[in-house]
């Protein structure tokens, strides 16, 4: 499991008084990073290695301003060539949001995808999680 | 079928050139608005009646930044007191995100689900889509 | 003048119940799009001729969810190398912001300012103001 | 000076390759939450006693997705019921961007400025900067 703390900002907000829903969407693709970096260590962009498939976003709890939020990622489905992350938001003790983000390993000069590596098979197996709870 | 034109703003690209997978949601999201009237006629935030239960984005194409897009909205499924909302993402001819937004009628003064009332079904009858395409 | 609609999206609102302040430099930025195109007519990023220096942004009155915005587009001032676009946003006849964009004209390869060709200046002053108003 | 630690986020990058103006508004707000907690302790909206006059901000370098981001926070200008927070964002030991927000005590009641309490002005004084740097 990779851990990042997340403090809500006054922006992220919207008018019902919470966290916008999107934002969560944001805070989870900030907190894939560490994922990133398994198959484009640098961050540079000009060798980027992923596109997003898909995500799906759960809202249990209204996230509030004012208190951190913890984001705790996972990998839940090891695939060929794509796989999925898992993630949850927590605030205060309480599972607030929680999804799934389904990635490809793409080569963006043939446009395809392509087989993940057997090292990076084995940085995700350290983060997986059976069953998405 | 509701219809909406997005012009995309440069700030809703990211760096790998494209639209950011997160804006997709906001613009889905600002597309609700006619369902939002149907339930809070003059969008009062006093008088909200729905809460977001999980969104799901699926990402066909990269949406570019200079060209027009068209968001469909579609009514995808009637409950009881939730309702499922299909949408779609075109640029130039081209589906390029699809997505499901689940939402509930909400009472927030007793915090419960509430039943959808006959002439706001009848709106979503009205707009709905029997598969999402 | 260049005008352009907005219509205010749910996730642009905050907490206080109206739209954050932060947004507007969105929506600024989104009307400066046919200002980029007298730079780079097909808004190629490879070939792209500005780098903003300084914003400023007022804000006069709250900006509601809604209700359409409209945003008013001027250049006023035209340097050698840079220039000013000066911008209003109203809604229900009030101005709610107005804002100060400083753009350089620039080249990325030498990372160099350089002087703004002619034919640029003509379209800018077609759309020149001479006082903030 | 008040010092908060920024991860840029992927879907603040744009597709100039660097983290977009607009975002830096928003980690400006974000890192202004100690001074909302002078006016307000509880961060409790319904007890809100700010508004937001103006924003500036000035961009010296490109600041990059891959690398923290540090924020400080100054107050540049103690007035009656008005001030200034001067705020800079640093990355890699360069100034990237800088900025100044026009902040108003306000009674969302009365709808009036009214002036700030001898208690928040001690606290103002000991993040005092004399000049902008």
């Amino acid at each position: 499991m990779i851990e990042e703390q997340i403090k809500p900002r006054f922006s992220e907000t919207d008018a019902l008084g919470h966290i916008n829903n999107t934002v969560v969407a944001q805070w989870f693709e900030g907190a894939r990073d560490p994922i990133f970096k398994w198959f484009t260590p640098d961050l540079s962009l000009n060798n980027w290695q992923l596109i997003l498939a898909k995500t799906i976003v759960e809202f249990h709890a209204e996230l509030q301003y004012g208190e951190c939020v913890e984001i705790k990622t996972y990998i839940s489905r090891i695939g060929n060539s794509s796989f999925d992350v898992y993630q949850e938001a927590w605030q205060q003790g309480i599972k607030c949001a929680s999804g799934t983000a389904v990635m490809v390993n793409f080569d963006y000069q043939t446009k395809k995808s392509k087989k993940i590596i057997e090292a990076v098979v084995e940085k995700m197996q350290s983060h997986r999680i059976n069953s998405e709870v």
